[in-house]
């Protein structure tokens, strides 16, 4: 094949992208006895599977249609619930505003078709989540980092096409942008003409404190209008019910929301009928008692990770505080490096992701990021100290 | 909104395209009293839902983790039926040679993505499916026609990206290539540097006749090994078992399937899990009996359109005879418009889809599209006879 493969002329869109080759190391990291910090999955013991056999059972005995093409913009009963869910976040939005999606990274996907030529700019914080630039990538912009603090935005950039942020608990450092800074971002984005990419995906699992007002909804205060806003907010119920559906969504100006669909349509007809069905009942029975339950384990684990941090890390080792959310950045000292430093903690049975693939430049290899999703609180107290005495060894 | 989208600067790809205007037609036409044949769907009464219920019962009664994120390239169980069932077709692959995708429609988009760099040529048969047109047309080629006769291609392309046919009850035309025209548009692939897209989503619903070999197991018999052919045979459960659920594949050379995956990553993450283990079991219980039920009933309604046709039709009106699918297709004399004839035949409650939108250059006014697959055989007689009789008065 490899001859002809060459004869094939692929589009430059063929290329290999790095976030593929972290997601091979997780495979690769899921053996017995190793403690991975390295995945970042929701515990599949927080997924009430009684209530989701009960939702397809209930449905599939009412209406063959279930198992029917359906609508590009998706099941209405869904896309209305989204809509309350989205104006109890102060997002003056209604379904129409809502397009449903296979999973948030399918919204990433589309909205990069609809808005990426070449070389168009994309700014994104760095480090930012891997699977973002791995989606635009496909549509090969070029990437400008910007940094917020104080309500500024420290950047010379003057156009842009798409501002992408986690604002909530991001991966992979597990901070949360402030009011003041969020409403630079919409400067910025109405400044540059870009459009800002509200990835959601970590919001609901706050552990503690307040929550902070949606990008979405503080565009809308700012713009005198919803349909003035430039905000894409991108949801998920993969972190609050479950991933496996692969349901998400885009909330946004009318405008965009149908320009997206028309991409949608084109991309893969429309999301699975009857799994849009099943989680709009799931999320009206029990999307409150889903989430507390979620957060409740999620936040000991995190105490977990922040107390035996705190107990063995060498100094010169330091690390983010997050409120929410499933991971925590750490930063080693500029000599060591992540990645070299993964090949001795595997043979020791403990892994995280080097840190150097969530910068779209290619820096970064003295970071690494480590999720506590999966672990019960002993484990990750033995495997911290493992990684701690690890970088210590490596200090001296 | 409008002036600052106007200042959003959008990618082309925000182009509407003109096959979702035909799908808000389709819309327009669901309605009471309507004799519509323009759709071009399952019958819902062919869907076994009992055997549904009972397989997401069952999967969700043993493991957690159907509800959980999974591998890109797909359910292992799934991909090895699949691999079966391509090799029982003669395509000798393997389950690394198969990739899940949300539909046959997703599969279309991966391989745009892959390879279609703006204004390369894709070459199709003049009419073709206008989804493919929608799906590819993202990434702005440009279209080439070919025709194949007497197992000849005629055409004097020298270069293409993609060639993409329907080899079997083509949607729209409901024809099928001969063994001799496969084997040349595998010639014509290997020739341009082209990968043949082979679309066998009506592949199953053969009424009589002998079924003809893929291009891909011909392709890999010309080519002598599996790995050095250049054909993506992209295949599809929404026409035999339910589209619902968004299951389809790509069966290819593994380094072609390597790259899809990786775009698969990048565009949704992975196929639903829980549905692709619902699938696995409804195919490996009961895939034969399923399609021998829809050839049943769909043959049943070809019939009565076919001779409907012969009783009704005015001279200087012309239809394929389709050995199985769902699409009849009709020419008209060429001072009709199909168009504007639509909107007459809306008035007296029928209903078709004009044929211009399956053209590339907006060609083929006088053609129509007629499908057989929802309605009963009284009310395929009495529609076909309204449109008979209002072809009748337009040429009189």
């Amino acid at each position: 094949m490899t001859d002809n493969l060459q004869n094939c002329a692929l589009s430059r869109r063929g290329a290999k992208m790095r976030a593929s080759e972290i997601r091979e190391l997780l495979k690769l990291l899921d053996k017995p006895g190793m403690i991975s910090f390295a995945g970042g999955i929701p515990d599949p013991a927080l997924f009430d599977v009684q209530a989701y056999r009960d939702a397809y059972a209930s449905i599939l005995a009412e209406d063959a249609n279930a198992l029917q093409y359906s609508t590009t913009e998706g099941y209405a009963p869904l896309r209305r619930w989204i809509a309350s869910y989205m104006n109890a976040k102060g997002v003056p939005c209604n379904e129409s505003h809502i397009l449903i999606t296979h999973g948030s990274q399918q919204a990433l996907d589309l909205i990069g078709k609809l808005f990426i030529d070449p070389e168009s700019e994309i700014v994104t914080l760095a480090p930012t989540y891997l699977g973002a630039l791995q989606s635009f990538s496909a549509y090969e912009p070029s990437y400008r980092a910007v940094r917020f603090a104080n309500g500024k935005a420290e950047t010379n950039i003057t156009s842009a096409r798409i501002l992408y942020l986690v604002p909530d608990f991001a991966n992979p450092t597990g901070e949360t942008l402030s009011v003041e800074d969020r409403k630079a971002a919409i400067e910025l984005a109405h400044r540059t003409g870009a459009v800002i990419v509200e990835d959601a995906a970590y919001t609901e699992l706050r552990f503690e404190g307040e929550s902070v007002p949606p990008i979405a909804a503080l565009d809308a205060e700012m713009s005198g209008s919803f349909e003035d806003t430039r905000t894409l907010f991108c949801g998920t119920f993969s972190k609050t019910l479950a991933p496996g559906l692969r349901i998400g969504w885009i909330c946004g100006p009318t405008a965009l929301i149908q320009k997206l669909t028309l991409i949608k349509q084109a991309s893969d007809l429309h999301t699975a009928t009857i799994n849009q069905q099943v989680t709009y009942r799931i999320a009206a029975d029990q999307f409150e008692q889903a989430v507390a339950k979620a957060k409740e384990v999620y936040k000991v684990r995190r105490d977990a990770m922040l107390n035996a941090l705190r107990k063995y890390a060498p100094k010169g080792m330091e690390w983010t505080e997050p409120a929410g959310g499933l991971f925590v950045w750490v930063k080693l000292p500029e000599q060591l490096d992540a990645a070299k430093l993964l090949e001795k903690a595997v043979e020791r049975n403990f892994a995280f992701v080097p840190g150097g693939a969530f910068f779209p430049d290619g820096t970064g290899s003295n970071y690494l990021r480590l999720s506590y999703s999966l672990l019960p609180e002993e484990t990750i107290d033995l495997g911290i100290k493992k990684l701690c005495e690890l970088v210590a060894e490596e200090m001296a």
